[in-house]
C-alpha cells in the first residue's frame, strides 16, 4: 500500500513483535542467569562514562575506539572533546565531523562516552508508506514493554531528515549544553537513504544514559548523518533486539571525579536531544 | 588511643584511603578497557534486578543463589518473596530470617534482587575507640570522592547495633513499604562482634540501586544480623574497595514488566532504608 495507516502499522507493530517476544519466551532457558553468565558479553548494552558526566563538560575519555568494539557492533556516543558523533554499524565506527563529513576512525582513536552492544534482531518489521519519525515512536511505545532495554536498528528512504553533529570543544570545557549553543552544526537532508541506529530506555537509567528514543544516522553512501532531530522515512524496515541488561564503566578521566552530577539535568538533556 | 577523635578518624580515613588511590592510579595499565575486559568479571558490581522494581512489589526472580555466586562472593540483597536479608560473604550465602536466625542458603534457592561483587580491598583502615554509623558514614563522604561507587567491609566490635529483617509476604504482593510496615522485624544486639558488608553508591543510582550507604550486618558466631538502621562500633577495621563500573541485569519475572517505574520512590526508600 502506498497510504500509511497508523492503526495498521501499531497492529502490524504489536503482531510482529509479540510475536518475537513469544519465541523470546519459548527460548528463554529453565536457568536465566546461566543466560547471564554465557551471553551477557552479547545481550548486555555496554555504555562507557555516563550521559550526566558528558553533560557537566566531562568531555575526554581513556576507551580506544578498539577496546569499545569489543564491547559491541553496533552504537552510538561521541569522540574526545565531543568532537562529531559517534556511529558503530556491522563493527565499523563512523564518525559524522562537523562539516557533515563522515570517515571511519581508526582503533587508537577514543571515546568519551559511548553505547554499544552486538545487536542481534529479536524482531523486524516493515512499514510500507510514508511515516515520521514521531509517530514510529508513538507506536514502538505502544508496543514495547516499557520498563525494557532496546536496541533498535531501522533502514529506510528518508525523504526528510534533520541531523545534527557537534564541533570539537577547547579547554576549559564547558557544560554540553553552552558547547553545543556555539558549535553545533544542523544538516538538512532530502532524498538520502540510510540506517538509523540507536537505543529505547526507560525512564530508571536517566542520569546514565537518554531515556527514551536516542537515534544517530548514516547514509548509506557515507556522505551524511549525524544526531537525528527528526525525519519522514518510506518503506522503513525496523529491527528490535530486547536488551537483557547494561553494564556502565566509569570514565576514568580525572574529570570524572571533579565535576558535581548531582543536578537534575533532564530538561537541560531534552533541550540538547 | 581508647579516645576518638573524628579529626584524626579523618586524616587517617584520607591519608590511607588516598594512598590507596594513588596506589589504584600508579596501577591503572595505560589500556582502561584493557582492564574491563580482564576485570569486569571481578572489578564490576553485579547486580539482579532494581530497587524500584523491589518498591513496586516485584518480590520473585529467577537468579538463583548458584548462579548469583558465579557474579561475587560479596553482596547483600534479599530472596524470593522478601523472605529476610541477604548477605554474601567470602563466597557464602546466608540468610537472616524474620526470626532473627541465621541460615547458610543451598546454591538451589533464589533472589528477587541482590548486589555483589568479589571482593578485593585497594584501601583498609582501623579506627581505634569508639564510633558511630552517623559519624563513620560522614568520615567516610569526605574521604571518598563523590562520583564513584564503592564495596565496603567492616569487621569490629558493636556494643550497639540495631538491625531488621522482614517476612516472607503472600501473593497479591504489595508495595515493599506496605509490606514492611506489617512484617519488619527489628532486632537490637548489644555486645557482638562480626562483619558489616555494603556499599556506597552515587545518586545517579537512584532508581537502580540505593544511593548512599546500604549495609547489612553478620555476627561472627552465626547467631544474629539482618539490614543495618544504626551501630556503635569499637575497634572497626575498614576495607574499602573502589569499583571500576557496574553491570545490571533485569529481572526475568513477568510481574517486572507488569508494574509502573516512573514514580519518583526515592523518599519512600528513606524511610524503609
Amino acid at each position: 500500500m502506498t497510504t500509511y495507516s497508523t492503526a495498521a502499522a501499531k497492529n502490524n507493530v504489536l503482531t510482529i513483535l509479540l510475536g518475537g517476544f513469544f519465541l523470546m519466551q519459548g527460548c528463554t532457558p529453565k536457568q536465566p542467569a546461566e543466560t547471564a553468565n554465557t551471553t551477557s558479553a552479547t545481550d548486555f548494552m555496554y555504555q562507557y562514562s555516563i550521559i550526566d558526566a558528558l553533560l557537566a563538560g566531562v568531555f575526554d575519555g581513556n576507551l580506544t575506539l578498539g577496546q569499545l568494539k569489543t564491547k559491541g557492533d553496533f552504537g552510538i556516543g561521541t569522540f574526545n572533546r565531543v568532537d562529531g558523533e559517534l556511529i558503530v554499524d556491522q563493527g565499523t565506527v563512523y564518525k559524522v565531523s562537523a562539516d557533515g563529513s563522515i570517515h571511519e576512525m581508526p582503533d587508537t582513536d577514543s571515546t568519551s562516552i559511548a553505547f554499544v552492544k552486538f545487536f542481534k534482531a529479536d524482531s523486524t518489521y516493515t512499514i510500507k508508506g510514508t511515516t515520521t519519525l514521531d509517530q514510529l515512536e508513538k507506536d514502538l511505545m505502544a508496543a514495547l514493554p516499557a520498563n525494557e532495554l532496546y536496541a533498535i536498528r531501522m533502514k529506510g528512504d528518508f525523504p526528510k531528515l534533520t541531523a545534527r553533529a557537534p564541533g570539537a570543544a577547547k579547554k576549559p570545557y564547558p557544560s554540553l549544553k553552552d558547547h553545543l549553543a556555539k558549535e553545533q552544526y544542523l544538516f538538512n537532508l532530502t532524498n538520502t537513504r540510510g540506517v538509523v541506529i540507536g537505543f529505547l530506555l526507560p525512564g530508571y537509567l536517566a542520569k546514565v544514559n537518554v531515556p527514551g528514543f536516542h537515534f544517530h544516522y548514516l547514509t548509506d553512501d557515507h556522505k551524511a548523518g549525524g544526531h537525528i532531530f527528526d525525519f519522514t522515512t518510506n518503506n522503513l524496515t525496523v529491527e528490535i533486539d530486547k536488551i537483557q541488561g547494561y553494564s556502565v564503566e566509569l570514565n576514568t578521566n580525572a574529570d570524572f571525579d571533579k565535576v558535581s552530577l548531582d543536578k537534575d539535568r533532564q530538561e537541560e538533556l531534552k533541550k540538547i536531544e
